[in-house]
């Protein structure tokens, strides 16, 4: 049973202070907030909090001596940290959704953008003083690929489609999506991935997806086209893509997502020409983002109704 | 009297082949088609043809020889070339509107994506082979403010509407405009900036417009705030943005128009730290925008009726 006077959150988070702000705001009922940025700082705390609100990493090394722990509020999507045979799942989990659509279109037209006025040659011109600059181009009538149509890749086809921009979508069973002009299935990956002026694969890491971006894909591709890989790092075949970019087959490739992360200081893809890369950043939570979520679900959890985005420990997820 | 079997059109322009075609797949009627990418190259049909279409600077050229010229569609908005006093005025000239709005916003956004995400800076750290980048912002509940909410402001405020920004408005009246959320008029402009994350100008030359911007308006915006100006140089006092970019005053600055264009090889604005420098490229003309204002004029002419912004020479627009 829950005592209404008793509930003490521990945020454990680099954010903290900023978290602690935006829920302090919302006036919560009977509610003691405890900010920690670092899981020393926490663990003089962590016996006596009921519940817990911190990332998957940093929550894995403070769960164990949490003996009063109720509810943990993730502020990420993955926890599979915590899903563990050694981890204990004695708590109500609850996870974020919904929230990364907006994010990552912001990342993905950044440099679909950048790409097409060419801002980083006209940056160099800038530094020899050179007013003639190439032409920019327009993303208007330009099409845009998007493999995987879920709420992420629908939010990427929306601005798209603010931008006048075709949208073409991919996924398994090909079927129509809101945003999407036409869908395609696997069967016609190649003749999908050959029209596109940008392929954006924002795709989950299953057996499926692994290496579905490979030579024969990148060969069918146009010459000038970009890619964008926002998803995970198995579903592109990074050394088939280096040839690619080495025999100039595809225009460019933006990659925020790696086979191996932190892509290891050796890699060619750090210099490959052509190669944009960005470190796994194109869609972190911000605590704007996960304050709502929180409220919203300790509102839920103070009148004792089920808590939001709760994971079930053996589907995990 | 128009003999609709002979319309002969010449095409001068850069992009005159792509012209052509845009045209030509219109199957438009009795109209024969020259393209011609240079004056040199239009002389020897200039004086059969009746209809053309082309940039002032270039129509300049050629219009004393065109002995059977009826009509003239500019490709570029402004026509004041062809409206100096040594200019013959006994044709109709028909001029460029309401396609601009959403080209500019694809500038605007590009650099403010890229400030947001710090993408010239990860870059540079690519370079390095070094994963650890900057935290990125995000655009969304960041403030934009706007100076000049016409055609073009407004469709730069439905972007930032897109991005789930709060959008300001900067006018001589002050009245409410679409899409913006707050409107601000002269006497309120050291409020109106310092609020601002974004400083947009889209204003057109004119004596109330004159160094607008100046050091008491630039010391008002917050330090971090971004100035982008797309509308014309005369707005923005260069000395003052300078001083401000030097003391960190504003946190950088986006330029496409100035005083002087080209920008001079010896202007400091070139290497002044935190100024980005285009060569007035935010807002071109592409066949793709122009070539359907011509197919409508083309069929108003044909029919005889009023064709579509005509520009008044007395008026100058």
């Amino acid at each position: 049973m829950i005592d209404q006077q008793k509930n003490r959150l521990l945020i454990l988070s680099s954010n903290a202070t900023k978290y602690a702000k935006l829920i302090a705001e919302a006036g919560l009922p009977a509610l003691k907030i405890t900010p920690a940025v670092s899981v020393a700082k926490a663990m003089s705390i962590a016996d006596q909090s009921n519940i817990l609100l911190a990332p998957p990493d940093l929550a894995y090394e403070i769960l164990p001596t949490m003996t009063k722990l109720q509810w943990m509020q993730s502020t990420w999507a993955g926890v599979n940290k915590l899903l563990g045979e050694e981890c204990r799942k004695d708590y109500l989990l609850t996870g974020v959704k919904g929230v990364f659509g907006s994010i990552m279109s912001e990342y993905v037209f950044c440099y679909i953008l950048m790409h097409a006025r060419k801002a980083f040659q006209c940056l160099e011109l800038q530094k020899d003083r050179e007013w003639k600059m190439p032409m920019p181009g327009l993303l208007r009538c330009k099409k845009i690929g998007i493999m995987g149509v879920g709420s992420i890749g629908i939010a990427i086809a929306r601005t798209a489609k603010h931008f006048n921009m075709t949208t073409y979508g991919y996924s398994t069973s090909g079927t129509p999506a809101p945003e999407i002009d036409q869908m395609f299935n696997p069967d016609k990956i190649l003749s999908f991935v050959g029209e596109l002026d940008y392929l954006v694969t924002v795709l989950p890491q299953t057996l499926d997806t692994n290496h579905l971006i490979n030579r024969a894909v990148l060969k069918a591709m146009k010459t000038d086209a970009l890619l964008i890989n926002v998803g995970r790092g198995n579903v592109l075949d990074e050394n088939a893509l280096i040839e690619a970019l080495i025999s100039e087959e595809i225009g460019g490739a933006v990659l925020d997502v790696f086979q191996q992360e932190p892509l290891p200081q050796s890699h060619p893809l750090w210099s490959t020409k052509g190669a944009i890369i960005t470190s796994h950043k194109s869609a972190l939570t911000y605590p704007e983002d996960i304050a709502p979520l929180f409220i919203n679900n300790y509102k839920r959890f103070v009148a004792r109704k089920e808590l939001q985005f709760k994971i079930d420990f053996d589907r995990g997820y």
